[in-house]
């Protein structure tokens, strides 16, 4: 490796937690074996993490905005943008992007909402939604594949607007209503109009859908057809700078999330796929690291999350988390033989916590620790809730974290003289 | 001294560092022997100061600047300003204005930035400069000396703009440029036609320099002529309320910084000229301190300086810093001496952090302590990064410094009722 100076965000994804009482009242991270991590604590410099500030509930989406450096409040207005980008849509502000699932239908109950997992033909299908369905009302319709039965949307056009109501009824059995405006924006002649150029689109792309040779091939097959898309989580691109004029750097992202990925693509960065990364429990940590290494030749910042202790977390599964724990001290142990701390500076933190007694995001700060080039060492010796609490660097929010890791790494411009 | 509060931020200039590997991983106050900062420690409260936020390098303007309640995001346009302000020049709120290096050139190659290092005779070649170069285009062109090769330039008209290159190459036997619109402004009219000016003034000046008396007495006597000024470090000149108005309290400045000195100008505090402060590593301390006592008789508040940890820092070396910092002890012994601490609050900390292993501002917090008047201590007993990590104050920032300090000396007005 060179002597240029190089940084790592490796995130335990939702890795925080609270005490769990079969844990004895100890925390997943207290209660597992993490001698890697543990050795970061001892020699780096611990604290706490808020993604956005005490207390605040954050999505993967909005922490990994905030951890770089991009303001979620001015700068998140729906998921939608990350997930058509994440598909391969090449989304531009202004879009109304929409992540879809391909569901099966009967009349307007929805029996299927992921069309038997659909795993082949979506590319046929979704052509054909294309030529019948590409252009409502003057808004063009952009509609991309994904793997089994995802898909993204995209509608470009002018005055669109992001606040009205999901299509598909998030469970099966029910209906799937029609898109309205949501009550805040019920008046507003923008999300009126919006709202029906998807209704149309929902009913023009189920037209091209339900009689597709791909649909009647399933049907004859005794599988569920595709035969409709039902649009969920819109959000308006808004633009965001990119990473390497914002910084300098040249950043990868090495990541089990789609929705992420859709982010680091989004701001220009490389989204490096790494095939034993499954985002399961069962993912290969070591294949992380090893890409983490590989990437660090040719970037200048490499952001890693492993997936799987978040969804431990949502699981409420403390055992699961412990394992998932043990993974990211494994990947951690990697990176410590792998990579020179000299030059390198590296933070090893989550985006949020994912408590098991809890099973979704909360709001609690995620213990946290920098190591390596530039960094002052505190007393910790051990990393966790309890032990980072008292960490050198007390409490910092997401919006600390590029202005940290720039200045220990010496890559940060002087404000003034 | 009477009993009225009295408010006293006492800085060591770069103070804070990183561990030094030839320290065995201590930093230089960790190292040095401070007594008397121990003694703060003790009885004071400690933490660790932002100037600005967390990771952020600063200057020594914006970081004065934030801990004195200035936002610098909003109220610094470059250096220029204060620098002026500091060599006596009357700056006003859109005043452009530069530091300037009288220097020798042949043709355009710069021989001598600092006209070897010239010092007599500049007043008269100031005078003669605005003679020939007082208005250019319609815009009035302030020169002013400072010491030896030092001067100032402010250039006040309407629509000025500070987005243009310097004019200074920094480099003896480089050419001096043209100064020009910088590429985020090349096409702004303001820009374009401010960077033509301060061409015009350069060869005015130029003009009125090579030929001068003064010039042609040095070549007799084999100095290099002083036949050209070399702006460089533009800032705009923004208005910033006085100190005064600001906090009801009569300010006084003790400080090594040129800079500084100026930007306490620019607020109208008093700023206390101490002919044994050097600025160098061989400053007399204890005149320093001296200064401020004398000075709390007239005023509620002085801000002290002592360059000497900076320095050490640019150097590298970290038993020059050791020294430097056995000075800034030897000073704080001398106010626990002379002060009554007992209607007194001080705090004591750093501007910003110089390591010795980095050789130049870092972003890393500062160790700080607060005593006397209003402050109740915690549990700290020594004064360094690694304890005041962990001191009852946690992280503040310098916006935090005046409330901080005006609260505990009792001088604020409460919001509310």
């Amino acid at each position: 490796m060179s002597s240029q100076p190089k940084i790592i965000i490796f995130l335990g994804d939702g890795v925080g937690d609270r005490p769990v009482p079969e844990l004895d009242g100890r925390t997943p991270l207290e209660a597992q074996a993490t001698p890697h991590l543990d050795h970061l604590a001892a020699g780096g410099v611990c604290g706490m993490l808020n993604p956005i500030s005490h207390g605040r509930r954050v999505g993967s989406d909005t922490a990994h905005m905030a951890i770089l450096g991009y303001d979620p409040f001015s700068n998140y207005k729906g998921r939608g943008p990350f997930e058509a980008k994440g598909v391969g849509i090449d989304v531009l502000p202004g879009d109304l992007a929409f992540r879809c699932n391909f569901s099966t239908v009967e009349g307007r109950r929805v029996t299927d909402r992921r069309a038997g997992r659909i795993s082949s033909g979506t590319d046929e299908l979704a052509k054909a939604v294309n030529e019948q369905a590409g252009l409502i009302d003057g808004v063009q319709c952009i509609f991309r594949e994904s793997v089994e039965h995802r898909a993204a949307l995209v509608m470009r056009g002018a005055d669109l607007d992001h606040r009205i109501t999901e299509v598909d009824p998030h469970h099966e059995g029910a209906e799937y209503p029609d898109c309205a405006p949501l009550p805040e924006a019920a008046d507003d002649p923008n999300a009126i109009r919006t709202a029906a150029i998807v209704n149309k689109w929902v009913q023009a792309a189920h037209a091209a859908l339900d009689s597709h040779p791909v649909n009647q091939q399933r049907r004859a097959a005794g599988l569920p057809p595709a035969n409709i898309a039902l649009p969920r989580g819109v959000g308006t691109a808004v633009h965001l700078e990119p990473f390497a004029k914002r910084y300098g750097l040249k950043g990868a992202m090495i990541v089990e999330v789609d929705l992420v990925r859709g982010l680091g693509l989004y701001l220009g960065m490389t989204v490096v796929d790494v095939p034993e990364a499954t985002g399961g429990k069962d993912t290969d940590e070591l294949a992380i690291s090893r890409a983490v290494v590989a990437a660090l030749d040719s970037h200048d910042f490499v952001l890693a999350n492993i997936k799987a202790p978040d969804l431990a977390g949502h699981d409420h599964d403390a055992a699961q988390k412990m394992g998932a724990i043990a993974k990211l001290d494994s990947a951690v142990g990697y990176l410590l033989e792998h990579v020179d701390f000299e030059c390198t500076t590296i933070l090893v933190t989550g985006d949020h916590c994912t408590p098991v007694t809890y099973g979704d995001h909360t709001g609690d700060a995620v213990p946290a620790v920098f190591y390596g080039l530039g960094v002052r060492p505190d007393n910790c010796g051990s990393f966790g809730e309890r032990t980072c609490m008292q960490g050198g660097l007390g409490y910092f929010t997401g919006f600390d974290v590029m202005p940290l890791l720039t200045n220990l790494a010496g890559v940060q411009a002087k404000f003034g003289a």
